[in-house]
């Protein structure tokens, strides 16, 4: 593998291979999306695991599930139920305040989505499922909120979900091996995130969504997603500054979704490389979600992570005023076993959203 | 298991599950987007291999990979090739039309839809992943009509894929085991399939998309898709009929994605009960795309399916006026081997659109 450095460190060494990009096809193209009438995220909610509620925002979460099985015949099925409540919740708290929502934008981690279709399968809402790894949340959220500002729907349920043993069982080894993890591991978080975007109603508001492209500097190794998931983050992140003509210091927190303590600090250099100097308003989900002393390594990883962070901690914040305008940038390792043992590097997205209080 | 017989065959015989609807959430919802302005399909195209290349549509398949491991040493790196070359394809051709095209939405079988993220990192575009099985195509063109409509792209390039060999180890038994296919299989194309959407240019318009809810009607035959789909089909062909006010007598052609002969010979009887008569004009990609004499049992099935026989075979029976205005419903079975491990039955989406010629 011959290419650049472009981080070198105790856990982590990885070069950006050269990738064959057909110089024709290379272009500036827009990635922003504004959003003209106001896309309000009128509820939202979080279910989530025993181990989630006993970080440091354990006082944040409303529901919790001290069981992660669920007493259920097996995680999978767990999950699908921690999924269902979360989305049946922000329906049932959504219909008083903007009726009944009309569609579901959904997507987890699991081969083929199969959390998101078990649980669409008993909602009688036409269902768009989307894919980007720990990046569906805003990917979900940018869809929603252009079907809303285009006047097909008044009110759409966005949602994601992310289980540690089910994540553990398909992408790693199933607990039952009791393998070690690296230390620049991270843990997949046990939660479920939905919320209800509407035209109508009240609450914190969707102003723009930059859609990320799929960035690959080389990292292969899958136990070090915050490494491979880094450079992606720095893309677009990039991008929604210049695109938005926005900097750091305009913004009350820049909120990515997993990358962990490692993947944050490089994402930190990065950054600065490009000339933007990310503040003390700069946070990562991973990082919060879990305390040092909980044997998390790095911190949390997975599509929930940053979902029920952004669901029941920040957008609360959001709504007191406390943050007046919100980058929230997750992000997504989009490799499969299948093409890790095949020897193939891990492609990465992420897609952000800009989020402002409604008096802004 | 128990429930209502739906429909009992030779080779199908299966009842509806009754699934726990909270009735709470049940509405009458509205599942179809118009689209105002004109969102043209410029270019579009399909690489496909060679026993594609041999059925009954070979004369309208312009580029065929004899060696459907395309020399590669293994099949999920010839289908990443596959797919990059009709994508590079229709953005190549759309260009001297339209201009560049400015965002990639894309999806595939494979788990976490490695192929579309490999191609999509070689592109420098912005990219959406969207899955919906085999109806990965019309759920990717509906967004994209959507995005072009509401003004934030001019063009927008919507891809899917699928390969017979990694569907195979993924879903079924690798191809080297030599398992028996039972009578009711299908076979899974291979074929990739590209577009581009925009607001430029010339080319049959997108009026309308039927976005579809999740149904599960009890089939559990991980072999037996046709008959996982068709209710998925029936619900969303109704919904399009109602909500658009068109009747089946109103279409030159009613497309399906991949239900097989057995599974549209159930759509039949399912909208025959629904008071939906499908004449002629009905017809399925999965039929259309092999003859008997290839041994491919009920007929083709994934998403590259009806990409190929759309790309190549019915959109330019729309640019010559030979089909004025087409229902083109993907359907897509959302399993996957562990959900079906595990006892779950099969649930099952149709997105559907509708393409009408210039001039209509």
């Amino acid at each position: 593998m011959s290419g650049t450095t472009i981080h070198k460190g105790k856990n982590c060494n990885f070069v950006q291979v050269p990738i064959p990009v057909n110089k024709a096809v290379r272009q500036e193209s827009k990635q922003t999306l504004y959003f003209h009438k106001p896309v309000h995220i009128v509820t939202a909610n979080a279910v989530v695991g025993n181990k989630e509620a006993e970080g440091p925002l354990k006082r944040y979460f409303r529901r919790i599930k001290e069981d992660i099985k669920l007493g259920e015949k097996n995680f999978e099925r767990a999950e699908i139920l921690m999924f269902d409540e979360a989305v049946r919740a922000s329906l049932n708290e959504a219909r008083p305040l903007v009726g009944n929502a009309e569609l579901l934008i959904s997507g987890d981690l699991l081969n083929q989505m199969t959390t998101s279709s078990y649980v669409a399968r008993n909602l009688d809402l036409p269902h768009i499922g989307v894919y980007s790894a720990c990046s569906t949340y805003t990917e979900a959220l940018s869809l929603g909120a252009t079907l809303i500002d285009a006047g097909h729907f008044t009110s759409v349920a966005c949602a994601t979900v992310s289980h540690f043993a089910t994540a553990e069982r398909q992408f790693r080894y199933p607990l039952e091996y009791g393998c070690q993890r690296p230390p620049y591991a991270q843990w997949t978080v046990t939660a479920a995130g939905s919320c209800v975007l509407s035209a109508k109603g009240e609450g914190p508001v969707i102003r723009s969504a930059t859609l990320g492209k799929v960035i690959d500097f080389g990292q292969n190794d899958i136990s070090n997603m915050g490494a491979a998931m880094a450079p992606a983050a720095m893309d677009t992140m990039c991008t929604l500054f210049r695109e938005t003509d926005l900097s750091p210091k305009d913004f009350d927190l820049i909120l990515t979704g997993d990358l962990g303590k490692l993947g944050s600090d490089i994402l930190r250099n990065l950054m600065r490389e490009q000339g933007y100097e990310l503040g003390q308003q700069y946070k990562d989900c991973g990082c919060l979600i879990y305390s040092v002393d909980q044997n998390c390594y790095q911190g949390g990883s997975g599509a929930g992570c940053s979902a029920s962070v952004m669901n029941e901690f920040v957008l609360p914040r959001i709504h007191d005023g406390t943050y007046k305008r919100v980058a929230y940038l997750a992000t997504g390792a989009l490799m499969s076993t299948q093409s890790c043992y095949q020897g193939e590097t891990i492609p990465c997205i992420s897609h952000g959203i800009v989020i402002e209080g409604e008096n802004v």
